[in-house]
């Protein structure tokens, strides 16, 4: 769609892996038709990798923050990388009841594929809750499925053009009560990039916001609805500035006000995490023109930060949308059916109200 | 303006003094003209007292929780009313250097007038920062400012209409580089009352978002511009629902949600704090109606806060648009000046756009 | 031994059980001699659950809280637990890398023993790191073991005498370069129970106090004394009274000082959590005697917490020295050693200081 | 007192002056005698101030943590100087009610004399509460008395040799229910200095711990007692290793070690602040022979600090103890007497119980 969040530019695929050395990788799980049987289907579930690559991950830690806005949710390892603003494994998005079990595989992936042997590994797993669609507690994701997601990521062709919509983790999910998934968008400038991947299941179908427009309003009547369901949403958020952790917490910080902008109200039962790590591959423009050392320096760094945040609410709020409007319908467990958001619908109204 | 902000419906005053038992008093100082001489001034300076009503506020603590999303600022109080979920005095606004300065005369006022004799008081004030019309290294509040705003919050008529922009810790504050000042707004249910009050001093123009139509990009040209000063916000909430600290610091963390709809990109150098608190005169609905003891009970509760944290986002939202409509164009220290936001303009624009 | 901590008496079973409706239950895996071989063994490992009786723990959730003093460490379900104040699952403790599939199968039982459908669950699992002695990687805990503990834990037998030392989730674990494990302790007044539970796997042997006594530098020759690794304590505190999970927050961060007391530095690579929880079953002895409403009442029990919180203190220290105490000499994988504390030499030294 | 808490070896003056470039200073106020007429007396108060020298303090601003134990306190300042990682002004330590006056006429010090016209200045001002013996209502504490502080602290006398006891702001605080004050100590290594300043004014009597021994105990009959207050202590850790605000925050909560050994069970009323800052004057051992470039080197930092964990809780036990040793019996407002702790009676126990 031709509408324009902000004002600072994308990069090439307007995906996280705008920042070189990121990669993304999904494994998707669709099978089955009807009534719930638990541990046999309907299966509407997946996982998706984000990798900083490098040799090892473990041996090179990316530095990291994590912004818990509303921790009703079940996510693995950001307390850890919290407290040691480090993150030592890929990032993993998945389904609320299967963290554990790909938290289980990640490790397996460690070991065997990376060759990690220290028996201390933080992997970092968040989710958001499918349910509405998927046989949740029959938790059908397998290791291979993990390995596949991860293997995508690592791959060349992991850096390029990333699938949105009912991808990996975002499979079953929704938003606004259309269907919602995995979305991502990035800002470039000269001196750095920034990218956004989200996974979205949250928000109420009236109070959808498209660039300000109060669209979620007049489709509200749009059928089927399905029954809502207060959802969650992760962000993860890349950038090749060398940012301290301090800096990428303060980063994570600003993608709420991404959400906000798109019609969040911060609902009780949202697990709302934001995870920001850096590739640490380009300083900020000013860190070597300072004049009396490190002091004065980071004062001017830090200053900078406002130019990296309005890259991260902007990001945020169009890998939102575009989560919405790469979706497609799906019908899943005991035929509950999410709709996608009707696009020419969506066109209509923003001209209606003065924008495209 | 003829805006309507949200779904809900504000309460008679659309004011922090919907709230029963809330008062507010302003104290304003203008003095002066021309050249910044330190001590002397120009002087464009105030205090805004917000009082939850009772006999004694210090042995009848109010609930309360404090959030601060960029904590570059200097209020006092906050960590104790964080730690301890209280706050024990009237919360005061002011301008920056003003602080300590008002925190003290705050410490007369709850010996002499309140009667206070245990030497542990924890004064609640916040600011944001007036100095670019203010002869702010002057500190000119004096004991008679505090003891006027907040006999005037105490007084029968600061429970009533507010008034709004130019008037007390408002008095020199800019809002996306135009006057900017206090702001108010409520929501009102049959259940609960819900107010905010804001002192808005931040913003870009350009960024500047009016339920979400982005008239600050039309306005971007309009002069004499002034100087971009980073600013900063305080929102306190008040409300008459029995909320615990926990559920208030939820709420205080939404209010952010409401900023950012206005056009914030939370900058580095704004001290962004949210102070929340409850009269304690109401219980939420469900709070009777439990099947299974405290703890079914307390469930409930918690999912009826999706109700206030809507009231907070759009309170919130709407105080900071009646801090910029209300305030009047005013000229400081070195003839600085800070136009208001031309209405007319703002009226247009927003029917360009389908609204209104 | 006869070593009488601080001052309050401990109850009937000096451990957490001490504390009505509380229940503890042990699985024990020990298998295999000789070198490592993943996935094959030595196994030393096993998972200790701690549950509030309750027909539905998810249905009638305990008000909890939880402190992470230093946050080097994987345990799952602690950020929803902080965030909401509530826990809603059994409380599980085991070996770092089977954390996921214990959490996992706790699921399980969720599902199929306490009937949830709710696919939304907060399985609260803690860990340290027993490596030394066992095959971690191999993460030979399965469903049965999870299940075998959980059900002790609920049996009658689950709240009288509480095994320590090598048991549990204990079992692989060190402390002071000392065999560590499981210990327990409480106090136990006129008006309310407290008991701890400890996970004990820090410590240099130097740095060991016992009540006081340097006992680890006169220890510090007695061999063999194995390689020094850095490792981490979980501490679960449980009272009866009818505590705000700010207030159990508060408890959680004094069992810090208890560790103090025995000796930790808070190594930089230690996971140092405390979880502490409510059965809500009495009151405090002033929450009725108020004379002016909830916030004057409230004031009183705050100070009240002074007691809760040496309570607190002492059985933390106690447990740690019961873990120590209790634990027996454990051949590991590759022949690994940890010996028990020797505690005819601990008698010797104590009373040569003035003590027992 | 021939006591040596722990095993690394204290600096030349075993005070935080012991850290080159850092300075302290003391201003005491003791006038009057008799009962409490507030604004009069009697007067027993002071400030301390603990500088990083530098040309300007604003402009080269230090590096910095706060860590929060038990934030019952009035501190200001603490709040930006935890969420920007520095801090830009002496730290002053006082009296309680005098907290505000004390940071106003610190702005004017950095106004005057530092010369600084950017009108957002962050003062760091930490109390204690001196009411017992002091005519706290009165704040006694003149613009003179704050630049005396300061003055000192700045000279070249300032580096040296520091006064312990009733000086500064220590001068009517309380320890173990003797006469507390000021305590400072150090630990220095080949590679790096670190030392601590307290203003001590916490603890029971019964519960003093010198070196793990139950001195107070012995103690607890001499008299006068008088009346006990639940007080509190403000540590402030200077280093000259250049670490992160991150790793200075962990530093911070190391501190808490210390005050657990010497019988602290963390009262609900009492407001335990650790400000720890670095004069980044060293980089630690390792950070030159990493191996891989920032990522790993950083990984052995982080580790390295294990040493200084060591070296802060170390001095901070000492810093407590010294207060308590150095101070003086001390007659108040009202006639209260805290009294000396008598040091041939603690040396007395000491030895019974093994030690000197």
């Amino acid at each position: 769609m031709e509408i324009k969040i902000g004002e600072l530019e994308p990069g090439k695929y307007n995906a996280i892996t705008d920042v070189p050395g990121v990669g993304v990788g999904h494994s998707t799980i669709i099978r089955g038709e009807g009534p719930l049987k638990v541990g046999e289907g309907p299966v509407r579930v997946g996982v998706t990798a984000i990798v900083p690559k490098r040799d090892s991950i473990f041996e090179e830690k990316v530095k990291a923050a994590v912004y818990a806005y509303n921790a009703f949710g079940k996510a693995t390892g950001l307390l850890q990388a919290m407290h040691m603003g480090v993150i030592e494994t890929p990032i993993l998005l998945t389904d609320t009841l299967s963290t554990w079990r790909v938290a289980d595989f990640l490790i397996d992936y460690m070991y065997e594929e990376l060759d990690v042997r220290t028996p201390s590994i933080n992997p970092v797993v968040a989710e958001t809750n499918g349910s509405y669609l998927n046989d949740s507690f029959g938790r059908h994701i397998k290791k291979e499925h993990v390995y596949e997601a991860l293997r995508k990521a690592y791959s060349p062709s992991g850096t390029g053009y990333v699938e949105e919509g009912n991808v990996g983790g975002g499979t079953p999910m929704s938003g606004f009560e259309f269907k919602g998934g995995i979305g991502t968008s990035s800002r470039v400038t000269d001196y750095f990039s920034l990218g956004v991947l989200v996974q979205l299941n949250f928000g109420k179908r009236e109070d959808l916001r498209i660039d300000g427009v109060p669209v979620g309003k007049e489709l509200s009547k749009i059928g089927p609805k399905g029954e809502y369901n207060k959802g969650s949403v992760i962000v993860v958020v890349a950038t090749d500035l060398d940012l301290t952790s301090r800096q990428l917490w303060k980063v994570a910080k600003r993608a709420i006000l991404g959400i906000a902008r798109t019609g969040s109200y911060g609902g009780v039962y949202s697990g709302d995490f934001v995870i920001a790590f850096s590739t640490s591959e380009r300083s900020t423009p000013f860190s070597h023109g300072a004049r009396r050392g490190s002091l004065t320096r980071k004062k001017i760094e830090e200053g900078y930060l406002d130019l990296v945040f309005r890259a991260t609410v902007e990001a945020t709020e169009e890998a939102i949308l575009n989560a919405l409007f790469m979706a497609e319908t799906m019908v899943g467990r005991d035929y509950h059916v999410r709709i996608a958001i009707p696009l020419d619908r969506v066109k209509e109204i923003m001209s209606r109200y003065g924008r495209v």
